[in-house]
């Protein structure tokens, strides 16, 4: 009932020749989609792929990427979607620790197999998907879906596995989150709701497929059977160009994707005319960029996600009507409001509610809690209390039930008693019109304890003075949030392959040798 | 987690201090509706209400009618919403059969207690609804909401029994529908995207609350927490006094009450300028009427909803972007396409799938599918086929997924060998302009089987003569299609509770003595 292929099947059965994806040149309807999907299941499971087995993948984005997903679901196995910016030990960590023994790679990552190969004993079968020269030792893609029958789907649904998607690979080892059929379903259904999606939509995956930001507004697409188009990874005029000649409606990037977009010389609104929704996550949106895009692009509906890979992912969203510059926009740096089927509260350290307007840690629970961390017990007791899912991220919600996302827990600053949230600075800091980036951190300071330090990208041509910036936040922050001192660079931040500022990198020279309280 | 309370307790702690219900001049925050809702389930739990226990209602629509369903989940128990066109008859039958011990009346329904009383030895307590002198022998509901404490909500979900709905009573004895909590819970989730529901929204409880239809559109309101506004039953001023005073922004009406509007001499558009979304459905709706709300409301956003109690309700909806007249309005006459997370296919006599374009009985399955018939076993062997609800209807699907309803399968006309579906007629007949309401029946022809014959109800004022609507007829249906004997008649239709033309006694005097073949 909750089965994942379900939304894919039922667009192959109603509308058989509509076009299911779009990579360059080749387009495949929903009936040779799912054919495929079909016959890639019945070779997964010649090869051994059995009910609940975990089935990996490590790749750029494709067609082929979404034919791995369904097809894993319809053998009745579980997907483990590895993250393209890991290191080889991470990658051997996570492989080894999901017991995953089939593996794809395209050409990209192809180079990094002999060192898995050589860590992880489990792993059997590797599967190519590039149409070049197979590499040695590997399985060619084309041939398995050729080779493969037309089986019955294994129809697994519920709380039957059907990923593990490793999370946290930024602090110490992955952890390897269950999410079950009825989670991601659930994800699609509601996403079909909050990204309003209709069959004649098609959706551009611009962010990396393994990430869940991507798989919550594609799923929503999904859900209605829309039309889904594919580049192998995010670069700006490769984003322009497949939205200019597909037709794109709907897309999801990340802030660091959007911040390169509009401060790209490329950047052209005439090419994006088609475009009807952009859907922002997975990290703090600067304020400064969020009013550039509703300037800049005003034509367009403006979706904010506010999730967590632990709810498969989706919690809150900001809806378009709240995008809105000047009078009534108070709600716009505010994470949304919980989806229908998801319930959220805020909670002290003794697990209590607090009062609206309080900040607190943020706790959700509906059809996308996961089952828990894979064979981490105490981490996931830690995580899963009553059936609720704490987050780490600190927040408060307002009288309307607006959650409004303070920061990281871990990333708050402490300085001299006062608690401050580095989100709440950087987005003042973003507001002045020479910041392409900004991260701030908490540094160690003799008299304070932190000090609020904060690390700028100016835009091109730009070199803003500390005085400056200071001046520019004085009227928009209280005194004490604003930073002590400023360092400009001209590299871009260091991000997670999720695309969210690595902070602990940031901060790892300044703490050398030094203790950081965390709560 | 897809417990039936969760939407209004996710209201009730994230915006507590919003409107959650308007009856007349009574309004209540969701915190005090969720409050009333906890104290009125302990006093149920007090009087007996178990988990699973059937809890029946017989009653005009109010706040209390809501506060009843979420009162009864919150104790655990399961409602039985009885339909309040009913003779006493089936109303004794539905209570005895679903054994319910506690029973909720209204003013409106206190005359009938005494004589249903004496025919259901298990009736144990009734509730009185009403702040009026209290009946003999009946508990007051407000002391009972103010005798209870606030308890704990019974948490239920899942496979759990929310409701006994009581279907088909113009045919034979009704039959309990046996709807668990996450089939109408994924109603109300998936009905939010199709409504295009918001917070801000509101809802009037226009038609009959016992019926799923009311229960379908307002659910997707419920689920993201919008306000619900009642009137007692249907009246056009009555509609359009709470539409103007309340603000609001969404409806459900079935076709005759839509005819009854449009054609009362106090339809005035400028009082339903704040209705965005009006949802029709439970019975098939003349073109004619149809096309006569787009051009008078061209505000209005339009929304069809198909489906059936067995699907707790929602199959399809035709959205408002295909409810547009001229060149491009193809998909007018059809029921739109599957909602997602419900698969629907059309079946031949022996349960093959037919191609697109050729009729068949609609078969659907998904999260809405009935547990069955209650203790009917082989009716629920003969619906529910490999989890599959067969829905009786006579319908085709084209090649872009859009199902369109030939018409109730044993509603059919069979005249000189050919099948002719009475809705495509009385769709034929209603785009003339003095007709006001329409049935198409088949009765005994020696020569043919079944001949054709129209009932009409002309507008005031207007007598169309049979051949005006034959010719009228010609260009648009095949000639053995035309009705071969028209009939016009100056009183309303008869209908059932949810509104459909009850065909059987309009065709019952035809019929006497003989035997009509259905299929």
């Amino acid at each position: 009932m909750t089965n994942l292929t379900q939304f894919m099947n039922s667009a192959a059965d109603t509308r058989p020749n509509a076009t299911a994806t779009i990579m360059g040149e080749r387009r495949r309807s929903w009936r040779e989609h799912r054919d495929r999907i079909a016959k890639l299941a019945d070779s997964l499971r010649k090869l051994g792929a059995g009910a609940g087995d975990r089935v990996a993948i490590l790749a750029l984005n494709s067609d082929r990427y979404t034919e791995y997903y369904h097809a894993v679901w319809w053998a009745g196995a579980a997907v483990v979607p590895m993250n393209i910016r890991w290191t080889e030990v991470e990658n051997a960590y996570s492989l080894n620790d999901s017991e995953a023994e089939i593996l794809f790679v395209d050409k990209a990552f192809a180079p990094v197999v002999d060192g898995i190969r050589s860590e992880c004993s489990k792993l059997k079968t590797v599967i190519y998907l590039d149409d070049d020269t197979l590499p040695d030792g590997m399985l060619a893609y084309e041939d398995l879906v050729e080779q493969g029958s037309l089986c019955d789907d294994a129809l697994r649904s519920g709380e039957d596995l059907a990923g593990l998607y490793y999370t946290g690979g930024t602090t110490g080892f992955p952890k390897g989150v269950m999410l079950p059929h009825r989670a991601l379903w659930y994800n699609n259904l509601v996403m079909s709701k909050m990204s309003e999606g209709q069959p004649e939509s098609s959706y551009l995956h611009a962010g990396p497929m393994f990430h869940l930001a991507d798989g919550a507004a594609s799923g929503g697409l999904t859900a209605v059977g829309a039309t889904h188009v594919f580049i192998p990874m995010f670069d700006v005029e490769g984003v322009m160009n497949a939205i200019e000649t597909q037709g794109v409606t709907h897309t999801l990037m990340v802030p660091t994707m959007i911040g390169m977009l509009m401060n790209s010389d490329a950047f052209d609104p005439e090419r994006l005319s088609t475009l009807q929704y952009l859907t922002y996550g997975a990290s703090p949106m600067p304020e400064g960029l969020l009013i550039d895009l509703i300037k800049r692009l005003p034509h367009l509906k403006i979706i904010q996600g506010y999730g967590q890979t632990e709810l498969a992912p989706i919690v809150t969203t900001l809806q378009p009507e709240f995008h809105v510059l000047g009078g009534n926009n108070s709600k716009l740096r505010s994470a949304g409001r919980p989806v229908p089927g998801t319930e959220v509260k805020i909670v002290d350290e003794t697990g209590a509610k607090v009062a609206p307007g309080e900040v607190g840690e943020i706790c959700a629970r509906g059809m996308g809690t996961m089952q828990g961390y894979w064979k981490l017990e105490k981490q996931t007791a830690d995580t899963l209390v009553d059936g609720w899912v704490h987050t780490g991220d600190g927040g408060y919600m307002d009288d309307d039930g607006f959650v409004f996302i303070a920061d990281r827990m871990k990333d708050m600053i402490v300085t001299g008693g006062e608690n401050v949230f580095s989100a709440e600075v950087e987005s003042a800091i973003s507001t002045h019109d020479s910041i392409a980036e900004v991260a701030v951190i908490g540094i160690p300071d003799d008299n304070w304890g932190e000090a609020i330090h904060a690390i700028i990208v100016p835009k091109e041509g730009k070199a803003p003075t500390t005085d400056e910036i200071v001046e520019h936040c004085r009227p928009l922050i209280a005194n004490y949030k604003l930073p002590r001192s400023i360092e400009l660079r001209h590299d871009p931040l260091p991000v997670s392959g999720a695309g969210k500022v690595l902070k602990r990198d940031l901060r790892a020279p300044f703490w050398e040798g030094k203790e950081r309280q965390v709560n």
